[in-house]
């Protein structure tokens, strides 16, 4: 299972309006990108992959989380991932996860929950982390990726007390979303042995 | 200088409702999605690059240009990118380019159209093409990709009566706009010598 957790350091954790993605719902837009690369393929979703989005921007953070496997109703348009966020945002959250729309969840929590109960080795993409052509990938990896604000040190610090390692994926700096794609094209190549 | 056409077989040609992109503006979302990937770095815009757009969901096909080295006012959200294209139609175009906003032109023309004008080979993605990473790319070319619904007989015609080359970038079929993500990872590469 490949598994995308984004930091969403503004992303609102009340329903928002669907028209101002970028604006009042605190940059949701590059989460709905973000679930976009992780999950779609050309006319066929990802099944093995599950995405995560650490919504903190509220009193309360909440996380809500996407799986390939078990989603429908979503469509690569922003809009698309943005209403199922939304829908889960207007369910209601508890300390565990509850299913909002098949293959979308939420419950409260931040990444430090999160890593707890994944449990796993991190994958963290930072601009000083060893290239993925020169550092093979696994090919089910939990990969952590920041939004425009990146991480705060308090989120590296978590990161760093868990088995991680980190990687980078070219020359320039760029969007997660656009990273989640470089990622998924490393990985195919490795598994159709490419 | 790079650059990219995407087809948009069904984008309407006049001016459109900013929230419904895949539905009554003919997979708009697709095209935005590519002026994402073609122009966005993290924090910065690739300026060395120019798309173009052909917007076939009308009597009049129509063409949109963004360069990147003068554009203004565009986010990497969807609808950033719509309301731009959407201010280009509603200025209406002429045989010639008109711009409509800094860095944003439209004319009347097709496929054909924009070869002619550009006259330069064309490099054109398809799954049978050759893999990126063995034939290596030219870093100024002129790629052409298309939509959901890829290209028309007569326009893979029109692509081999130019000199062209037909490449591939993975294993398996992505969105247009997840294949700039990989295409230009790869030009970075060969410019950095990485």
């Amino acid at each position: 299972m490949k598994e995308f957790i984004i930091i969403g350091n503004k992303a609102v954790t009340t329903p928002f309006s669907l028209n101002d993605l970028p604006g009042a719902a605190g940059r949701m837009d590059i989460l709905c990108r973000c679930v976009n690369a992780s999950l779609f393929l050309s006319h066929d979703l990802r099944r093995d992959v599950r995405v995560y989005l650490v919504l903190k921007g509220g009193a309360q953070p909440m996380l809500i989380r996407f799986e390939g496997a078990a989603v429908r109703y979503l469509s690569p348009d922003e809009r698309s991932a943005a209403s199922l966020i939304k829908k889960a945002l207007e369910k209601g959250a508890q300390g565990f996860w509850t299913e909002s729309m098949p293959g979308v969840s939420i419950r409260k929590g931040d990444l430090c929950d999160l890593l707890d109960e994944l449990n796993r080795k991190i994958t963290y993409l930072r601009e000083d982390g060893i290239d993925i052509r020169v550092k093979q990938l696994d090919t089910d990896p939990l990969f952590i990726l920041g939004d425009h604000l990146g991480l705060t040190d308090d989120e590296e610090k978590i990161i760093e007390a868990h088995e991680h390692e980190i990687i980078n994926v070219g020359p320039l700096s760029l969007h997660a979303d656009h990273c989640i794609i470089l990622l998924h094209n490393e990985m195919d190549r490795i598994e159709k042995r490419i």
